[in-house]
């Protein structure tokens, strides 16, 4: 481990994935992720920039921002970075009426958006709205438009919960792309203008950061095809196989945020 | 019209598509297509061998059928190829225990097979039980797999009922590929061993045999795929950009199966 830590010289920023690496959620609010509340404080308190960079789409930030206040993290909405308010600049940016296909927590990111005579859909975490109804409207809404726009934000896979692995807004992406003929504009991880907007609401150049996540694709790879160092964590969806993972290789591997930040502290801006 | 009917000559068997192709179906069981009860009734009248071969799996073998006698349809179990009773022969075979992610109207077709402690997922067009609640409870089931066997009953990507287009099997299937990293076996339309085992069992070969159904790729691709030849009908789920799909192409298109039949007694079997 110490000699991979050396890697981690000069970085200047770091950004945090959020669940899987603060906290693990749950229908009871979820639950920190021991040794993340400090981990987030000592950062903070270090000469270190620090931003959280999320694909949470089933909350609005502000309501994100609450719950992980709760739980004592040192958060604020301007700290973070999420799909549902990005995605809603985008659409005004391009005369895009919405059809949404979202969970009901983060339709309010949508209350400046024209809902009217919908000319793309919008599909985000849904959870229980993943239903065979509310999937099927949405698909019909594509099916009439002449070029239809799929926008999805995120394309993860799945997700952990207290409760076990859970599918995420990338699964059912791939079902409305495959009944479709279409493919989805991801505004999210691992996009690189999503991560690149994050930097620079940071104020920091990719190859003076590093990204800390969960995800081995989404976070890690994502971030190194950006410039980025990653490493990952091994809390939320990690799976012991990541660490052999055919295509993606992290800059380090590391037990839980704490450790990455102890050896962010040792070998970092130096 | 008239040159390409020659391309039917030699034909001695007739693989029918039934959703689409003999009938629209619906929430009130459906309505046939008009002249279809008749064209299948002049077909079995001629020389000419005729079998269903069909994707449906949201009912059981039985039920179709009797819906499809209902409406007026000269057909019974015995000549009709369908996906459940296959997958459940070929669970059998390979001692694969699934978890079933279908429509209660086809579980019966299962009632042999040992549900015990599953390793395996079968998958069909589950309508309104592809609920995430049940969608992640396959997802967990495969995830939980060393070695992770996921069976789906054709992979069409949408049909057509009364009240519009619906979203089909394939779809939900692609969800759990992506999610789990895995690829699918397919048992249905457009898997070749699945044609062979129509045609087998009307006992005639496939340059002898032509496919008529309303799938541009699950029918008329699928079929080509093992030698035979194929007709779309522009009934069901055909869009008139199918005639111009990028990959596929028909050895002839017709309105309705009650012009395919016109065409085939008028040419095949010369």
């Amino acid at each position: 481990m110490a000699a991979w830590g050396e890697r981690l010289a000069g970085v200047r920023g770091v950004l945090l994935d959020i669940s899987g690496v603060l906290y693990d959620g749950g229908e009871d609010g979820g639950s920190p992720i021991p040794g993340s509340v400090e981990a987030v404080a000592r950062l903070k308190r270090s000469r270190l920039k620090v931003r959280f960079c999320t694909n949470e789409s089933q909350k609005s930030r502000g309501n994100l921002v609450g719950l992980l206040r709760r739980l004592g993290f040192d958060i604020s909405e301007g700290e973070v970075t999420a799909p549902a308010p990005a995605a809603s600049l985008i659409l005004k940016e391009r005369g895009l009426r919405p059809h949404l296909l979202v969970h009901d927590g983060v339709r309010s990111e949508f209350d400046q958006n024209d809902m009217s005579n919908p000319n793309c859909v919008v599909i985000a975490d849904a959870g229980e709205a993943f239903s065979y109804q509310n999937m099927n409207k949405a698909f019909q809404v594509l099916m009439e438009l002449e070029n239809p726009v799929l926008i999805s934000l995120g394309k993860g896979r799945y997700y952990k919960e207290t409760s076990g692995l859970m599918l995420d807004v990338g699964a059912y992406t791939k079902a409305l792309e495959y009944a479709c003929g279409i493919e989805a504009e991801v505004v999210g991880k691992p996009s690189p203008e999503y991560f690149r907007s994050a930097l620079k609401e940071m104020a920091v150049e990719a190859h003076e950061a590093v990204m800390i996540g969960d995800d081995i694709v989404g976070d890690v790879g994502g971030a190194q095809r950006c410039g980025m160092r990653a490493l990952q964590v091994r809390t939320g969806k990690f799976r012991p196989s990541d660490e052999r993972h055919p295509e993606v290789k992290a800059d380090g591997y590391v037990d839980n945020l704490a450790q990455a930040v102890d050896l962010l502290l040792q070998h970092a801006d130096k």
